[in-house]
This record gives structure tokens, C-alpha cells and sequence, in this order.
């Protein structure tokens, strides 16, 4: 049986600011990485993305991110390994008094931003997201970068893990995402994006710009939720994956 | 068997900003109340600071305050019901974050400053906060005002409560704290805010502005932790406090 | 000649949090109020906005709110007349900033939210806020509540006012608006609101809900930016005063 | 006539938290830099250093920092020079606004913590913060890390400078800091600092790491506030370098 997880960041909204997009998202995705309060989100937000995830059978996972409301959570900032813990454990911890008190039970962790980019590649802050996740509960499952050293950290450490992989990303033959600065590093081309995804999941193999078969560790994949065409892209890899007899699921569920 | 709880705001610092008292005050408080990020405390200081009272022994509370970090917590601010809930339950999950990774448990919640004074008269507000306490855990214990709307609505819904006194305060003769705008609202002798806190163990009785004898419940006597003499206060009124035989421990201890 | 001015709140996205409707309302209102970091607003955005308003030969205004970004400013705060100097102050001098980079001059001071509707009863407040917007620019104008302890205030000052009002609400017999509590206090005809502010316009005057004519002093008419048919409305009501022969301008310009 | 600026980060309290030397040190320095509220500060404390500063004769400067109170501005951000130009000029302007207020007038501009020390190195950002100084007022002095691209930006631009050299810290034989890994990058030998100081103001000159004298453009010597000897220091320093005849003065006073 063919299955695979479809993730999208939800309860981005902030106070007077809505991400309105949410609830139609919820539809078509398994897994919520539901923001903490740090980039976005707010105590009200996590709330409501929290009832709504339980509402449509969604796993809830929390989504730490800097503390850097104004930038998104998308600036680097030079936090210390120790710094990373502690704010990856404070988040998890407010989104899972929301879980809690709504009767569920918080599913997976997915570091935001600039801090899923930064501890895909250094293997201190890695150490210390997974600790955190490890103190709080090591039945929490993680979402990570393919291939980063997340995945190889959390492995270790014995926790189970998710490879998430993009839609709309373009891989290089290393099996790596090109990077953002590179011409083609993104896929704007609908009907490419879903060919990748039915490709991760059927053959957990994905065609890089060279047009190379490369195998990756497909297991979740990361769907955008605030574009304009986000929730019309997510109906349709929906109904694409489940004509091609794929079932989609959060890891473990 | 005579016994009492000495309760007192910890982790107040945040960043670069100490509260160097915390250390030598939790060898003689039995209950802490940490403060989770909103009005004072980062995730940091709530890491080390619960440490600490693991260390000492020191029951850990969760401290929530309004979303105020230059108003310390202390002006008030009109949030609804619903927001007093949802502050109530990110700050209680934050800080539990820190407490379950510790392999420790939380014991109680106590509100701060303008979020404890409003929730005391303001019965809609009080059930909020009951709530969220309740619902992340009704078997936390909630520091309140005593004879305040938190202490009727947290009984009213099977909450075990601990009636706040206070050292330095004085009581009017229906119980009540005298209004700081009032000249004797603060006891600045020494002397007299132990025989205060003494009268409450031994008797459960204050002596009331009018000098008369007062019955009131005193359950956990706050000790304010920022003065100068914070320390040497709370010292003393420790070793007072068991030269009279009377125990020193947290509810349900 | 007639003529009035139309103000609207502008510069409040923050981070990545859009308002889009901006750029066009601009070309409709004679005044804009731009919100600066507290309430809403960030150093980008102001940038930005300023700009635009240069651009499109809009006066500018600062926008000062309380330091609630969550609650949009809209949660009153029990902060002390010296708080609401200060943050008056700081907000003002910020925005200047922009507005001295940019070569063009600030215009007009209105405070936002909460604290507009603070100190348009609490004269304390309004004393204080009225000494911020002196002691920065005794030539700038405050824009206020027609009939507030604000416009007093200002007046004894010295400082030139506008007085504010409002398209889309109800006026009671005495000039004073239907509070919000009530239900009539929103006029959500369009054609009704419109001919509100031609009465405001033409003849200082506004229909009671009584359906008596009062007098009101109509300096300045607040347009809201960030509903559905904020502009389709701003350029009706903006085409509709021109066929009345009635100048849309700002104070002094 | 030999001459040096003593310069000191002031106002860098926050709310509750007070920084109580301030006060003290406002006696024996020549610049205060005051915080703006983005790393430290609020509009409290940055009316009354403003005031404290006016009253003592020291020349007032605004200093920036990166929008980050818990690292106290500390932590490096990857922010782009667009928002290093936004944040500088809408601190240096909220700043302005008190001095404004207070009658007097804005003297220089000193970045703080990590947006000091990555604009010393990275043009991009130098030349960001030097057009924000230049927009707001081309006549502000700029200080920065001698030898720094701030130094060569802003002078480029045509605004004046004062370069900053450190009491405390260790030379190498290029000129440059030692950085602060190496065993020896601090001087804590406070005699040895303070013929730092008279060597950087009777000579321009510095002995490097390797005891070799090496030629340095001392203008400004940076003060640190906030240790316990702080105002000791500062006293000491202050009547050291009076007895060698050197006035303790800011740049273009």
C-alpha cells in the first residue's frame, strides 16, 4: 500500500492579521505544523488551528521558529545550540497546552524558517532541536529536511523521524534542493509539481534538473498555504494521489 | 500539626536583565511561581529557573501575566474571556514544557499582577483562567486571592485551591486588603509583617487596620522577591517560622 | 468653497503581513494616519508607506497606538499620562524619521485605537498626548474626536485641530456617537453613509438617529481602510463630494 | 590642546529592569549613546536619559540596534541593508523625538552589538546605516570601530567621524581587535587600560598584543557601563587623563 503525508505550515495568522486560507487547506493535507507564537501565531490562533485540525482529523504538529515576528522567522539569527533548545521546548510546550486541553495529543514537531535551514546543516543546533524534542517526549515524531542532519540526529537519538520533500522545490543530482539563488530552482509548472509528488511517492525517487532519476527518502511533503493558489493546488494533488491508489497520511497515524 | 506555604514570583529575569535574589531565595520559600515569557521570564531564565527549584526542592507554578514585558504584568489591559484563556493555557504548556523535560511536575498557577487583580473581582475572567487551568490539568492546585473570585470559581468547579495572604499588606476589618492608595496599605515594620504571617499559620487570623482579630484563610503567605532585603526577609521569617514549630511546605506536599 | 478632508489609517501591514488595499485608497483620501511599530506598522512598512503617501500627494500623519500589536492596539491599557507622552512621543519622532529622510514634512497626529478613544474622554490623557504633539511640533495638527476632551485640550494648547467624523457611524441628539454597543450604531447603507458625510460636508451637520439635524464640527471624515469595499467606497464617496463641488483636502494644505 | 571623547552605551534599562549606574557615569563621560527600544530601552528611559544627558552636558547620541530585547542586540541577524537602513532610521528618529522635545539636539549616531560589528565589516550594511544617518541629518557624527567600512562609508558620504577605540579590549600589530576567542582579547588590568587610554590620547598610538606600538586614529574611547567597577572606571579614568592635561570632550563640541 502506497501512502504518503501531505504537511502544511497553519495558524500563520496574528492577532488583526488572518491567513484565511486555513480552513480550506485542512481538507486536503494529514499533517498541520501549527505556529507556536514566535514567527506567527498567537494564543488565540493556536487555539482555533488546534480545533480545527482535531475538527478535520489533521495531526497536529507544532512549529517552532525564531523569535522574530517581523521577519517571519525567516532571518538567520546567531542563536547558541543552548538557545535552540530552549526556545524549541517553550513552543512545544504552548502549542501542547492547546492539545492538551482540547482532548488530543500533539503528533510531530517541524522547526520553522530559519531555524529548519540553519539546523538542516549544523549539526549543534540539530543536536538541540532533537534534545528538546526528546525532553518534552520522545514519541513526538520530526519533520525535517531530507538528507539533513535533523534526519541523522533524531535517527540517533531514537526518534522517529519524517523526510519532508517539496512540491515545488527542484532537486540537484546529490539528491539536494537547488538553491534559491539558482534560476531553476523553483517549480512554477503545475503539472511538474504534482508529477514530483505522485514520483516521491510511488518511486520515492524524484528527476533532478538534469533529468536524472534520484532516489530520496520521500515520506511528507511540504505543501505551501499562502499563496493564492494554495488551496486549489492542494485539492488537486489530493485528488491526483488518491486516482493513483495513494493513500494520504500522517506518519505513524 | 501547624504548617504553612511560602510562595514567591522567581524567574522574573529576562535577557540581559538579572534577578540575582532567585538563587538564595528558593533555600527558604516551599512554592515558586515562575514567571513564562508574557510579562517577565524567556525561555532561559524558565529553564534555569525551574532547575532551581528543582534543586531545592521548591514546588513550580506557572506564573502567567499579561502580554506586557515593559509593564511587568502590571497595567491592566481589557482582554476578553477568551483571551484570558488562551494566555492562561500558552503560558501554563510553556512553561510545563520545561518542567516535563526536567522529569519534574507542575503543582500550581498563580496569575500575575494586573491578570491576578482583575481575575480577583472580575468573575468572568476568574472562570477563564479556572478553566484553562482546568483544562490543561484539574489537578493543578490554584494560588489566588484569598476570599477572591478565582478562590470561589476554582472551588465551584473542583479545583483545589491555596488562599494567598500577604506579609507585608494590611487587612481591613472585612478581610480585605487595604487599597494601596491608602497610607497604611503597606507594613514597612518587619517585626510586624512576621507577627502578620505568624498570626496566619498559628491562628488563621490577620490583625485588621482597626486592630481587631480577623479570621482569614491563609494557605501560602507571598513573599515579594525584588527589595533589597528580600533575602534576609525571607530568611528570617523562615527560621521564625520553625522556632514556632510550624512547617514550611507547598500544598499537597 | 467647501471642502473636507478624508483620512484613512494607512501603513498597517506588518512583516509579512500585507494591507493591500494602500496603495489604492491613496488615491482617494486627502489624509493619511500611518501607524508606526506599536499597534501595527514596522520600519519597512513606513518606509513604504511614506513614500507612497509623497507620491500620491497625501498628507501625512502619525499614528501612534498602544504597544499591542497582538490586540491592534484596540485593548485599552491602564498605562499613566506620563506613558502616553512618552509612547506619543517615540512614535511620532520615529515616523518623522521617514518623513525628514524623504524630504517631505510631517502633517497631523492622530492616535490610534484605544488610546484615541481614551483620550477622547480621559482629559489626563488627552493633556498628555496634546504636550507630545506640542513639544515635538507645535505646528503639527491633531486629529481627534469632533467634541473630545482631545480637540479641548489642543485648542487651549494652541495646537491647530481637526475634528473627526465618521462616514459609517450613527449620531446620537446630543453629537455624540451611538455606541458600538448598541444597534444602530453602524450605518452599513452605503448611499446612507454617503450622504452623512455630503451633510458633514455641505453643512456641518449630521441626521440624529432621532432623525433630528446637529450640528457638528466635520473637519475631517474617517474612511476605513480594510474592509472588503474600503476603496470601492473610498472612490465613490471621493467622486460623489467632487460633483458636490466639495474640495477633498487637508487641514492647512 | 589634546582632547578625547569618553563615550558610554546609556538608557539601556528596559521597564522594570533598571540599569542604576547610568546616573553615576553620566559625570565622567563626554557621549552617551543612548538605546532606542529595540535591543534595550523603551520611551521611559529614553525621556529620562535624554534628560539625564542634558542635564550633565554629555552629547547625545542615538544608538541603534538590531529588534532583539532577549539577546539584548547581540545576536547576529541576517537582515538585508534595506532593513538595516529602515531599523537605524526609525530608531535615530524615535530617539530625536525626545531631544527634540527636551529642547536640545541629536549629536551622533553609534550602532550597537551585533549591527556594530557586522556594518564594520560588511560595506553593504555600513553604507545602509550611513545613508539612514546622512537621510536624517547629514550633520550627525557617526562613531564606529576605527579602522571599520563604517569609518570609510561614512566618510565617503561626507559625514563626520569619530572612531572608537576600546579601553579594555587588546591590539594586534595590524591594528585590528584581538578577537574575543583568543585567551588575551580582554584587558582586564585596569591600570593597563588606562595607559591604553592615555597612549590612545596622547599619541594615537596603541600597544599591540606583541608589544610593538601601532598607530591608531583614536577619537572616542568606548566606556562599558554595566560591570560593577563601571563608575569606578569611568571616575578614575576621567581624573587620569585630566591630570595629563587631556580634555574630556565630544567631537565638535
Amino acid at each position: 500500500m502506497k501512502m504518503i503525508d501531505l504537511n502544511c505550515d497553519m495558524g500563520e495568522a496574528f492577532g488583526n492579521y488572518a491567513m484565511p486560507n486555513d480552513d480550506q487547506l485542512m481538507d486536503y493535507i494529514s499533517s498541520a505544523n501549527i505556529a507556536c507564537g514566535f514567527h506567527a501565531g498567537d494564543p488565540g490562533v493556536m487555539q482555533q488551528t488546534v480545533a480545527l485540525a482535531i475538527k478535520k482529523g489533521v495531526a497536529i504538529g507544532a512549529h517552532p521558529g525564531l523569535p522574530d515576528l517581523q521577519g517571519f522567522g525567516r532571518r538567520e539569527m546567531k542563536i547558541t545550540a543552548n538557545e535552540a533548545y530552549q526556545l524549541t521546548l517553550y513552543q512545544i510546550g504552548a502549542l501542547s497546552g492547546f492539545v492538551k486541553a482540547a482532548g488530543s495529543k500533539l503528533h510531530h514537531v517541524k522547526a520553522h524558517g530559519a531555524l529548519y535551514n540553519m539546523a538542516a546543516k549544523d549539526v549543534t543546533l540539530a543536536k538541540a532541536i532533537v534534545q528538546a524534542v526528546y525532553d518534552f517526549d520522545p514519541g513526538l515524531i520530526l519533520y525535517a529536511l531530507a538528507g539533513s542532519k535533523m534526519i541523522t540526529e533524531a535517527t540517533e537519538k531514537g526518534i522517529v523521524t519524517a523526510s519532508e520533500v517539496f512540491a515545488d522545490r527542484s532537486y540537484q543530482d546529490d539528491g539536494t534542493l537547488t538553491p534559491r539563488s539558482a534560476g531553476n530552482a523553483l517549480i512554477d509548472n503545475e503539472e511538474a509539481a504534482i508529477n514530483q509528488v505522485l514520483n516521491f511517492a510511488l518511486k520515492q525517487e524524484v528527476s533532478s534538473v538534469n533529468g536524472n532519476p534520484i532516489a530520496v527518502v520521500a515520506e511528507t511533503v511540504c505543501l505551501h498555504g499562502d499563496g493564492e493558489h494554495a488551496v486549489a493546488f492542494a485539492k488537486l494533488i489530493s485528488e491526483r494521489l488518491k486516482e493513483e491508489g495513494i493513500f494520504i497520511k500522517a506518519p505513524g497515524k
